[in-house]
């Protein structure tokens, strides 16, 4: 299992405009056959950090994840609004059920 | 609800030392009757990179959760390994299934 934080940072006058492309984004992968979780959540203090939390078989299908139509469309789009780079952590679950 | 990323970074050779300390905590922590969701993450990068990933039905539960016997007692001995200050988000979802 494969967890996955990818975290976007858009200009403050350009939130509106990519909140279509975002959910448009989420409503396509959620759809997707080896997609586990994919939820996009909101910085409290910064309207313009937006946050995707995301949980795949492994490595590989996020990979095809990143080779979809929706993505490889979408996300240059969104990517026209950024203030900085993305940032991505991949991650194991260090604490499972089995631990406890 | 609402949503929260807290991440520790731990001085590489003390992993093993706090590993203990983050199970225990993991353990009270979900049997917390307010905790939704409390799963303990490492950076693939970076075996000292660690991420909770949370959720609390409001910030009051998370104000609790702070305030628990074991959250007081084992913070503070986790810090004592870590090699710079935690990063915490707090977090809204932006896209609900409400929206799709």
């Amino acid at each position: 299992m494969l967890k996955v934080i990818a975290e976007d940072f858009i200009k403050p006058d350009c939130v509106e405009k990519v909140m279509a492309l975002y959910r448009e984004l989420v409503s396509a992968t959620k759809k997707e056959p080896l997609c586990i979780a994919y939820d996009l959540y909101i910085d409290e203090k910064d309207p313009g950090h937006f946050i995707f939390i995301e949980e795949w078989p492994d490595r590989k299908a996020l990979e095809l994840h990143c080779e979809s139509e929706h993505f490889r469309r979408l996300v240059p789009l969104i990517d026209q609004h950024k203030r900085k780079d993305a940032q991505y952590i991949l991650m194991n679950s260090l604490v499972t059920a089995h631990d406890l």
